[in-house]
């Protein structure tokens, strides 16, 4: 069986999510569907993460097997000119058969926009989190300092999710601006569920000044999620990129 | 009355273009609507340029009057809350009884965007033209010269358009290039219908190598517009500024 390696970007506004399910239309169900139909027989792809309703990609990676001989080219091609608008397939390539998009991966980046403009957004509304409140970026990045290297990120973990070990590794994390756009960039070995979303949130109230970077601080080594701020709205967050 | 003139940015692929009509909605007709709410009395408004449909607009200017003493920045918030999310006034101020948006209008801006990449585009599918056929810009650029300064543009008018005087100045005409993304961007004292879109179909044609720069030459200077190329898609026409 080949092993074939994919990179995948999209526009997660109409779909319920990465993963699939029953309930609306997902990314996973549509490629499957679609790679069904190209190789002959049923596909199941794995994805290294699982971007919720609303998350976009520039670089999701999935790898998936098949026995069909069909050269990797043209499965690229025909897969991209029956995926929707909002689906596009970057990459394909033939990899080895232990590679495995979710178990293989090194670490993840991940952006987070916010438009802090005094309007509204308007060509990029479903790629920003729109926030006119005004910002004190500059104690937004010391409390950024505290996420990088080895953490507990429990209190920034969705509440209800039974994951032991809450320890992720945050390799970088910087916040960009151009003009009223700022973008938190972070990399880390892995990431909880509503991780990025929920220090974005707690960041948010960093910078309007309803908490103090000492109190951030505080936050992340109690371990409890009730402490931290909401989580941001899905439609900021973009997976860029996976290493391997 | 006030004379209140507005900067409008919108996305057009919803709509059947900036002017009212009966059928499907129109930048007009809903600008108009919302200002009626607001101001308590039947508004009509004055556009620079009647965009068609799914073209855009980041600075489209109108006006209209009103005798309601509403302080404009208020008029200003109100619309934008009522807008849909496709449309946005990004500045509204009083201004004197003369101005006409559209007769006071000195010369325009428009953009065509181009995307030259290998793949289909993803996140800016509504604003620009797939082209991926390989493209000469240097050839491009020297059909590009002919257009700059007061020509007879009757080539480039839409077939069947009563205007008599096809003169028109281009006061620049210039090719960006930032990677796969090819835009053109022109400024004139006035435009004919489909002009913009003419000129770049025709200029595809110089650039991928199916008419000579002598040949674009020659078709200005015939005047007659089944001699120039197709005209380009809506979507990546964009009405940047208006100048008074």
């Amino acid at each position: 069986m080949r092993n074939i390696k994919m990179i995948l970007a999209y526009e997660g506004t109409q779909y319920a999510g990465f993963q699939r399910q029953v309930n609306g239309p997902t990314i996973q169900g549509i490629v499957e569907a679609k790679l069904s139909q190209i190789l002959n027989h049923p596909v199941s792809i794995i994805g290294a993460g699982r971007t919720d309703a609303g998350v976009h990609a520039r670089g999701q990676v999935v790898n998936f097997r098949t026995a069909n001989l069909l050269p990797v080219a043209k499965i690229h091609k025909a897969l991209n000119s029956l995926l929707p608008e909002d689906i596009l397939v970057l990459d394909a390539v033939e990899t080895d058969q232990e590679f495995h998009a979710r178990y293989s991966a090194k670490n993840k980046t991940y952006s987070y926009s916010i438009d802090n403009g005094p309007l509204r957004p308007l060509f990029n509304r479903n790629f920003v989190y729109y926030y006119p409140r005004q910002l004190d970026l500059k104690k937004i990045r010391e409390a950024i300092d505290f996420l990088v290297g080895a953490h507990d990120f429990k209190s920034f973990q969705a509440a209800g999710t039974n994951i032991e070990n809450t320890v992720r590794k945050v390799n970088f994390c910087r916040l960009e601006e151009n003009d009223s756009l700022i973008k938190l960039v972070i990399n880390a070995d892995g990431f909880l569920y509503h991780m990025v979303r929920n220090i974005v949130g707690t960041l948010l109230m960093v910078g309007n000044g309803k908490m103090t970077v000492e109190k951030f601080r505080e936050i992340m080594e109690k371990r409890d999620r009730s402490l931290a701020g909401p989580t941001a709205p899905a439609q900021g967050l973009c997976l860029e990129a996976v290493f391997y």
